[in-house]
């Protein structure tokens, strides 16, 4: 099976990372196609920029020749997984709530440790809004803007453990989730600095979709995300991908 | 003072509608300033759909080149309010938000009568991710498609006066609130099929930006809400409005 | 329009206090005028001052003799605006639920600093009543009596500021909302010190309560503010008010 | 011991039919002293007169003049608990709340069957207040006005079992509590109706502040309900009771 | 009437203590029979003990030969009640939500203090099952092992106060729960520290069973507690009492 | 990898329709090892049968003596997973879990449809222990006993569907889970019938448990699954497993 997984920020640098992680999780007969949004913002880490890479990926996937079997969106607490919905029939995992689903089954409570601050929020309204957030013991940020977390490496597992330890003693987490694409592959560090189990996204989602797929479940077409009712699009000729 | 009130859908008609509902409620002094999104959906009606009409609302702002004191997001369980709240500074009224905000001081609840089923989870999602979510008693579809409601308002009217009846008597809503910016004007012949008041949002969102900018009130730039941190955008210059 | 702001406690300096805050809200064409009950305590910090207060505050507008158009309820967390919306048809604003309301357009989240801590359970109370409690963050208390900020401003400037300070910190507000009628006209100073926007309860309600009256709204009969069914009410000949 | 009930309606009849079914719960030893409100509503069926119910409730105990261990506020969805417990030290016990915390014992969820329909939203509101809302399936209105009850027996436990029918058949409650005072009495008859266990507020009350009396327990007073503050009460010298 | 009090642990010791602090709340004409497991763990403090307790104390309820009237589960935070519920008609009191349910009537809020950090969970989610979690400020535990109570009840005093004093400052609690049938005695020595009511779970159960007995009220059996239905139960011949 | 599938039924067939349907979607290098409890209800359908099927499950793996790298507990709405995950490290999913996690991937919102009304309650409660009840339309029972479910599939599949219909019309399901270990198998009949996607328990099971093995990871030891504390179990021989 083809799994697409669609970056949220432009950096092709980031897509590589999460193309990496994807493909360490990924069975054999399982092909990874990573995407990068053809338009937006470098590294996506507002609502601004979160909205404009909503429509970024799902052209993103549109403006993809292939035939595919899922979709990935590998972003924190972005908007748009739902427009993605609508758009394809096949499964939409968004990694978020990929992370979250994956450590309910480790314990009782799991937290998210983002990059920045202004992340949270939007990090919990997508929890909420993904019938997710019962078992959330907290978002905490790091500090750390997702390009810095690239930079150095040693200084962004420090800042992420450090977050790590005070979710599972003052806010009672009892799994971790790594709440950035960009900190795929951190995860080991984190564990050895906890002692819980640490969720990475980005291979949890890919572990879905292949489940999903191997299953054969599709999108439920029943109402929210029944196909888009034919009607005109006017002036909208999305910014094509380069070279 | 001048308020910028944004369609979502790039129907000029309803755009015409939507200002002269709005400039009902304004008072002396107000200048309403109805805008058109230059790319997207004649009617937005999905998930798809909301998602390039929250960028296409956002750049439509954007590109105006005038000062201006409020926006009014004018469609209804519609993405990007967060977005215009980043990148402004002036108060961002939604008129989902301002419809329940309002009705919430006339009854113990209030419901939603909107368009097509479809749109009832946006709503629900919308009121819940504004914390107005406790009080509404239902989000009951009208079965009427946007451009629908223009046609034909005699049907309209009764299509949209039955579900506010069973609102009122079976899920004990003691406010109706008209969801869906093409219902404009219908409201007092809804209130006197049910006897209970009714809130049309355009007209409630134009008092409450009014309010917030007499108050001398602004959006909150502490955390969410903050502007974007500069970085590269690449690649995006969005279609500019024609004429 | 004429708007009657009633406030809750019998101190005739705090009625005049509400009112001028009341007046620096009030657009052309808008009277207000200030009742103070007839009985009670001369400042409410509890349950049953707020329960003697609650009928205190109805039967000093029906004792009122001209025509109104509103009524705002001027205490913080206070028991009977139900009460006033069974009584009359036109619209009851509380100053707690209008300045939750209204803060809630300005940021994610709100707290609240009210003045003792043991009025923080009857506003947190208020606000879950009132189907505004989703995005409260907190209710503080500054440890200031309502008469204590009256006599040194300065000093109730700084417990609130610190309060607030920590709301937006620890508990991660966006907005603040002055919790008690004397601290109208701090909120200027309070906002300098968090950098976030600061609402002011009497000044909230008196926007609302104008928008209703200019929408033509009313509250809903339709159910839990029925009027009183006709009964005999025995022994009760209020005290009516001095002078 | 000593237990004061207190109706909050001023009709002498009901105290005497409250009073007779808390005899029928008093253990030996156990005093049951019935109060009736020296001012108010003959029957309180609504938020005006359970306003003024909270207040007339209070001064009746004030005005008693002998020792009491414990008081009964034995009106259903009523305000004015907590002003009772703030004045006094002694265990105060609502009947709504009796009943719910008692019908949690006895099945997974309850139901309350009242008055009438405009009762049922303050009945709501009691029990979330108290946080006995959750297993709570539903609040349903018999259509009977309190005096009615009194009328015509049969006529009215036709229409209470027909409502806790539904209750049980529909709503899945497993327990029906009797939401109106004047209802004490026709248990046996809706239990044999249902074949759910019905639950008497008044009867429960009495038990249960027995046994906080015997347990040596009393109202909390480190925050929410400590004594009022000093201060000037004016112009309040509340009606006395005839004779 | 006869009231079953089982202990969950099988030691002997603290079926004993469990009795005597039962007995001191018992009235005049109310046996208390205490009853021991006839298998299971010493002290339950987990989850896997706890599943084996609730078979336990089914069976010993089972194998006890004379009539009974109620039965109280003696156990804080366990698995099994709804169990019991099933098998038999009489009430079932769980000492966990007989001490909320108590607890709710003294203050707007209450906490627990138990014994290890590992049984939190099982304690919050016993809350939340029963509908009694809303007014739950906080679920604390002191560090000591069940039998650790017993050995040094000074120690046990000293460690339960300290959570009991941060659970009325920091989490805002109203009335304190001794989270632990080993902790049953030790309220008076909590309440002197705190200020606030102490409520244990043993002697609060047993004045509800009391009631509920005095009341006629019984398990409802129209749906989740219906009998079991007639089916082979295969090679189950629990272990019995020794002796 | 070797996963166990515990079925919670005493009955051979059924284990063996569960293990027919787990192979269904094992994928290569899965080993499905299949058990059966020594002990308990032929079919369990209640509480008490549940409780003992809680630890009959336990002590079913415990006997067995060959590694193992996940394990499934295979019925609907029970007890005693947190059981099983103190006393492993292995992943442990529940079916119901599996169920409802995976369904929420594939539409906004789930109804469960089971066998008999009385398992409702217990599947309610299970997802709300999980945290997977904020999605959850509604839990239908299909009046079919389990063991009725395999002697006429064509009326279960007529008494499932119908009921899968309502959820999708009436709750606004927009996918559904077959509550129920016996009705693996019925899913495409069920599908066809209502148009949403439908989600069988066991298989979904069985493609978590492997993603969690192949990513590595292991249940939360750091509190409430940390392995039970040393300590004397007395009088506990638990019945072997049959030949």
């Amino acid at each position: 099976m083809r799994i697409l997984v669609v970056n949220v920020n432009t950096s092709a640098s980031i897509t590589e990372s999460i193309a990496a992680q994807a493909a360490t999780a990924a069975r054999p007969g399982t092909e990874i196609v990573a995407l990068t949004p053809a338009f937006g913002a470098e590294s996506v880490e507002g609502n601004y920029e979160s909205h404009l890479a909503a429509i970024a990926v799902m052209e993103a996937v549109r403006a993809y020749r292939e035939p595919f079997d899922a979709i990935i969106q590998a972003g924190y607490g972005e908007h748009g997984r739902e427009g993605l919905q609508e758009l394809f029939d096949v499964p939409v995992v968004d990694i978020t709530e990929a992370a979250a689903s994956t450590a309910q089954f480790l314990g009782r409570t799991y937290s998210v440790v983002t990059s920045l601050d202004r992340t949270v929020p939007l990090i919990e309204d997508r929890l909420t809004a993904a019938g997710l957030a019962a078992r959330c013991a907290s978002v905490r940020a790091s500090g750390l803007a997702v390009l810095d977390i690239e930079r150095d490496l040693r200084a962004a597992v420090d800042a992420i453990a450090e977050q790590a330890v005070r979710a599972v003693d003052d806010d009672r987490a009892e799994v971790i989730c790594l709440g950035c694409g960009g900190m795929s592959g951190l995860g080991e560090r984190v564990r050895e600095r906890t002692g819980a189990p640490v969720v990475d996204g980005v291979t949890a989602a890919v572990t879905i979709a292949e489940s999903l797929v191997h299953l054969g479940l599709r999108t439920s077409k029943v109402r929210t995300y029944a196909p888009p009712r034919p009607k005109a699009i006017i002036n909208w000729d999305p910014p094509r991908a380069r070279g």
